[in-house]
């Protein structure tokens, strides 16, 4: 039987197998994972990775062990149901080349429920596209994963190298998962990690720095307002002076290999606001979360450097703020960006299978957020693919994936592991 | 026996009572009697009225029987335990003007603990000042009023008038506690409420409305920052056009017959502010408490249509918030400014105690903050005075009292109640 005649067998199975990828899919999005909730889904996943006979390994993640480690983020919350799951496939005999396969299975907050038009944990299908919070970002991905590996067994193979699939958390916030995988010594000779590109493989992404400025002061009567700071309006003083780093490092991005086309490829957010508790009290502190971008290449502790500079420089010019310091504290990403190396052997592999399925050069894609393929690049050394379906408004409301490129992606990566791991008659 | 005798006796008997008085004082102060909480502080007044045979009216509050009537202020918490409490004494044969002595027993949130000196709810008494949330803002003078009241008794002497001592909740935000007192048909020949005024008369006192601000729109990931709303820098731009309003009031202030030598009369507070919930995600909603003065006189619902007018102008002047309207809201405070009118009787009658006690003319007051005397003053047509102790930081971090000025305005109380009420021997 020739290569075409294999891939159109893997093909067939994928399309055989979408109506249950989509059934699982539902149930995964339906699980509210948001931060430190991530439980039930890991469960999930375990049970789906024993029914397929994988090797489960479900873990506690010790941030103790990871603190020292590159781009570990700080966290603050109880992290003490925190858990990684990894299933390993080991095959017969090795002759294939092994692969990390990982999807994370936390979301972002819903944020409020009635600017939804579909709940966002009840999933539903309408017009050839999934609604749910996470089914883009990236439940529908993780469970392709998986569905990629079951239509290799239902053509009748199987893979003929390690596999390694891991479902973590803290993606949107830390990392931590994806690097406890790294620190617990899970390795293969690629990554893959289908985040929803829309069909690109990400090229470069960036690095992502959370921190916290914290104003506080003294408050007083409203009746004496002039006296007194206002906490939140001296909070937005700084906010301008961050756009302004913004643009400084948009500009330096100009000269950048990747990022010299990208349009404003470093933005700054202000994500979470919070001051005051009285409307009639001079509000006396305002705490404000940040997210600001940084470059493949660029240092963290620089860039924190320049970012208390910056927070530094705007508190003296302003009256209150020069009594009153701000103080940056960093929480979260603290993470460097990433390129994936040019014309690897992975690349060429999942070169091949994007022609065979899409028919064409697949495109690439300076990404301006992050993706866990940083730490099984920089802190592995292996070559990280990310690459998959396409979606809307991810951590927005109604947020989607488009099921088409859905089942395109899991084509695509049924084939790239029939590739790149080989595969051998079950 | 003199008129000046009875007075020295009964200035005797309050500085007598005064270390007794500071230990109520402070047991009055560690209740941490904030919005929703003033019952124990309700049952401890009952109580402390209770011990000096007054009568007890102690009622929950109906807001549906206050709704419609002036001055009514919404509430959106849990109002059921909301009570007031009022005290009656009845003499046995009426001689002289029927008095209300009202204080406010709510006080406002503490703010983070750590800039406290020591703990708002532990006060503590140190060079000679009372230190603690609501030492100054007003449980000092509602004690003071009962104070002034024993220290008649105590020199022998009953008032020759009926008296309502009443204690009231809500004073901090919509002012339903004074309202309840009114609609429920408590009159007296005049109102005296011993807010800490620094020694002197409230001669006229703002209005204040409270509204909300809510910005919602249309979030993206942050990777797309540029092409989503991000609600809290829209947040900010809707604060700078209400600073606008607020100097145009205050130039209309300049021709006000109270207000026009006060400086910066009218004050604009974004009090509270919550947005976002994620660093990575760009803000989708963003809600601002405000609080903005108006001087008596001045209609509510006009300004309110000025308010509302000044947040739709800078909307449209905003691309995201053109197409994604702010909305107003009305919650708390929507009270008009009040001037006491000129050389009643009781007011007279305060003169005459202030100089005795003091030596000298009663100073006046332009007040940029509101009382609960507007509801007798405006709503029952009662005069209604204001005065009371020299107290810091109130609304702010180690709020305290003077106890020397306290002393001195329990005299001047208990002195005015003589002169007003008229006083039998006991």
């Amino acid at each position: 039987m020739s290569s075409s005649d294999n891939q159109r067998r893997i093909l067939a199975a994928v399309d055989a197998g979408f109506d249950a990828q989509l059934a699982v899919t539902k149930d995964f999005v339906a699980i509210p994972s948001t931060r430190g909730a991530e439980g039930p889904c890991q469960d999930m996943f375990g049970d789906l990775l024993r029914e397929r006979a994988f090797e489960v390994d479900d873990w506690k993640i010790d941030v103790d062990a990871l603190k020292d480690l590159r781009g570990f983020g700080p966290v603050e919350h109880d992290f003490s149901r925190a858990r990684t799951v990894v299933g390993t496939f080991r095959p017969a005999t090795t002759k294939g080349r092994s692969l990390i396969l990982q999807g994370h299975c936390d979301v972002v907050p819903a944020g409020p429920l009635d600017m939804w038009e579909t709940p966002p944990f009840t999933p539903v299908v309408c017009d050839g596209r999934m609604y749910g919070r996470g089914a883009g970002d990236m439940k529908s991905g993780t469970i392709a994963a998986l569905f990629a590996l079951d239509a290799i067994r239902s053509a009748g193979f199987a893979p003929a190298a390690r596999i390694h699939v891991q479902s973590v958390i803290e993606e949107e916030s830390t990392g931590l998962g994806a690097l406890s995988t790294v620190q617990r010594g899970y390795r293969a000779d690629c990554a893959f990690i289908p985040e929803p590109t829309g069909g690109n493989l990400v090229r470069a992404q960036v690095g992502v720095i959370w921190f916290r400025v914290r104003v506080r002061g003294k408050p007083v009567h409203v009746a004496d307002a002039g006296t007194g700071a206002n906490a939140i309006k001296a909070a937005y003083h700084l906010i301008h002076a961050l756009e302004g780093l913004e643009e400084e490092w948009n500009a330096r991005a100009k000269s950048d290999t990747h990022y010299c086309t990208v349009n404003h490829p470093i933005n700054f957010n202000p994500g979470i606001i919070r001051g005051g508790d009285w409307a009639s009290s001079v509000p006396a502190w305002c705490d404000l979360e940040c997210r600001l971008a940084v470059l493949p290449g660029w240092s963290v502790a620089a860039c924190q450097e320049e970012i208390v500079a910056c927070v530094s420089a705007a508190a003296r010019q302003h009256a209150f703020l020069d009594k009153n310091k701000p103080v940056v504290e960093w929480s979260g990403f603290q993470c460097e960006g990433y390129a994936l190396p040019e014309a690897t052997a992975p690349e060429a592999a999942l070169r091949r299978s994007y022609d065979t399925v899409y028919g064409g050069d697949l495109p690439e894609l300076a990404f301006t957020a992050t993706t866990d393929a940083r730490y099984y690049g920089l802190n592995a050394e292996m070559p990280s693919l990310c690459f998959g379906a396409s979606a809307d408004s991810i951590h927005g409301f109604n947020e989607s994936v488009d099921l088409s490129s859905l089942r395109n992606a899991t084509g695509t990566m049924a084939l790239f592991i029939a590739d790149w791991c080989g595969i051998e008659k079950s």
